[in-house]
């Protein structure tokens, strides 16, 4: 079956655990850490095999998105309620414009490395072949505790279904899974549009299918909750399958993550932008400035714009809080 | 013998340990640390008791002196180098438009809490009633390894003679010296022109004093090394005198300094400016923008425009050779 791939590409998160190089107006998506390209431009040129390449952001994204990236279709989200609600409401909209066809979900900051379409493509065929729920699958290289693992189930060659997902285990239970060749969930997909809406129908989102259907989106997003899509649908989902990413993945989602895709100097010190360190090791720097550092290790040290955060490394998932108060203050 | 009081107030340097606060064209002496007026106008006022008040500046700061302190006379050294050769030039400088009159000399970038006239003046009169070279000495609170130590000899009621001075003891030589009564030498001085640079004449100094009688100082500082009046005059004279301080005195030379003049919060955190701390303690944070700390501890943040420092608060002191190292580089 050779349907059409209508690319989406999820744009209307902010990326708080980057702050401050993430702002309330300056998300994720539209940095580059240290690439030539904003992150939303490459997923984007990355997604350029599709038939038809749709951005969906929030309407306070919507000019720069544009801008960034001309060539692709803006779509906005009634409001931001996370990956399910967004999710469902994009697969409305391709459906209308393209009729049947493979949707693929990807997010637009994250970082990949090699080929990233023969696996798509890959996706988008099961998905359409047989009208599973697909998720794209990263094999782990370390016991993140951060991701959700997913335990692939019965080989079906292009494919593995999926026996059961699992959120964010402790460490122990992550080197487990590691062993037992579990995947990360990287919140790439591929379904089609009917598919999706149908095992959605049958979640927390239904009000929102319902709306979809009638006509009022708007009235759909108040009616249900800010969700994941992961915990909205696939994890409750019976046809969900799993393809292995043949590709580099990182989410950059934190600034330890850093420490990943650059080079480290002799002391160990990761730095994107300019830095000057004596006696430093194993820190993590990231400015539009300069940054001086001395006799410290292990920190994050990150200084953008007239904002600066020093944190321990292993506290790097904590910037949320941080963002949060900032909010909370009206000053994120 | 009641002779007019000459203020030289000393505004040449940069400060760079207080870097980035600090940076080539904004020197310590013209920021504030969360008072009203920068340390230059603080001095000025302090000093506004006298007769007439100079300040000594580089010529790059001169305009920005006067804007700051237009009440002012300002001079500027043929060069920089240092105390000896600046107030060897200040003291003739002096001398040509008063004549004879007590010269009180005062860094422009020390924290002086209390009365700073009634010792200011004993230390004049002492200055001119017995030709001695007055310096104003601050009794020790802790052992700190940085300042000169001036050991006391007798007492002759306004002033003690001094025995001795040691530069910069180690820890276990400061707190003896601290239990012995010796006092810091706070860079403060007092002299009448004449006996300043009768004694300045027997030193290193000796072809400036005569190049200034000759009336051409330029080639008088180009035939003297940058080094400071204690080492240049002070320490071999024979004829010095300390008067202890009645007010309290700090140089806020480093960060680590902030500590001892701000209050500190529940955390033991001292902040000047914004910040947001979280399971943050005994911190220095000091910025014009915000600053973020997060699980970190005994370290000095300091973010200043586009420059950001983070040092262990052990190693305040070297941020000195982060500025060494930018101005190799050409960008401080």
């Amino acid at each position: 079956m050779d349907r059409p791939i209508a690319a989406v590409v999820l744009a209307g998160g902010t990326g708080t655990r980057l702050y401050p190089a993430t702002r309330g107006d300056r998300p994720k998506q539209f940095l580059s850490f240290g690439d030539e390209q904003s992150m939303l431009e490459a997923t984007v040129e990355r997604a350029g095999f599709a038939d038809r390449v749709y951005v969906l952001t929030r309407p306070s994204f919507a000019a720069d998105v544009e801008e960034l990236v001309p060539s692709a279709t803006v779509l906005t989200e009634p409001a931001p309620k996370d990956t399910g609600p967004a999710l469902a409401y994009a697969a409305h909209r391709v459906r209308e414009e393209l009729g049947p066809c493979a949707m693929l979900a990807l997010p637009s900051d994250h970082r990949i490395t090699g080929e990233f379409e023969p696996t798509a493509r890959r996706a988008c065929r099961v998905a359409t072949d047989t009208e599973r729920l697909v998720t794209i699958g990263v094999e782990p290289d370390r016991p993140a505790t951060g991701y959700g693992y997913i335990e692939p189930g019965p080989d079906r060659d292009e494919f593995y279904e999926v026996t059961s997902f699992t959120e964010k285990p402790d460490r122990e239970t992550a080197e487990r899974y590691r062993k037992r060749g579990y995947y990360w969930n990287s919140g790439t997909f591929a379904w089609t549009p009917d598919a999706f809406l149908d095992a959605a129908g049958d979640t927390e989102l239904e009000p929102l299918v319902d709306a979809l259907d009638g006509g009022d989106p708007q009235r759909g997003f108040e009616a249900v909750p800010s969700i994941s899509v992961d915990y909205a649908v696939l994890e409750s989902a019976p046809n969900v399958a799993v393809v292995p990413a043949e590709y580099g993945w990182d989410d950059l989602g934190s600034w330890d993550a850093l420490a990943r895709v650059l080079e480290p100097d002799d002391d160990g010190n990761v730095t994107l932008g300019e830095s000057l360190t004596l006696d430093a090791s194993n820190n993590v720097i990231a400015t539009d400035g300069h940054v001086s550092a001395v006799g410290v290790e292990d920190l994050v040290i990150a200084s953008f714009d007239d904002r600066t955060l020093v944190v321990d490394k292993d506290d790097a998932q904590r910037v949320r809080e941080v963002v949060d108060q900032l909010r909370t203050d009206g000053t994120f």
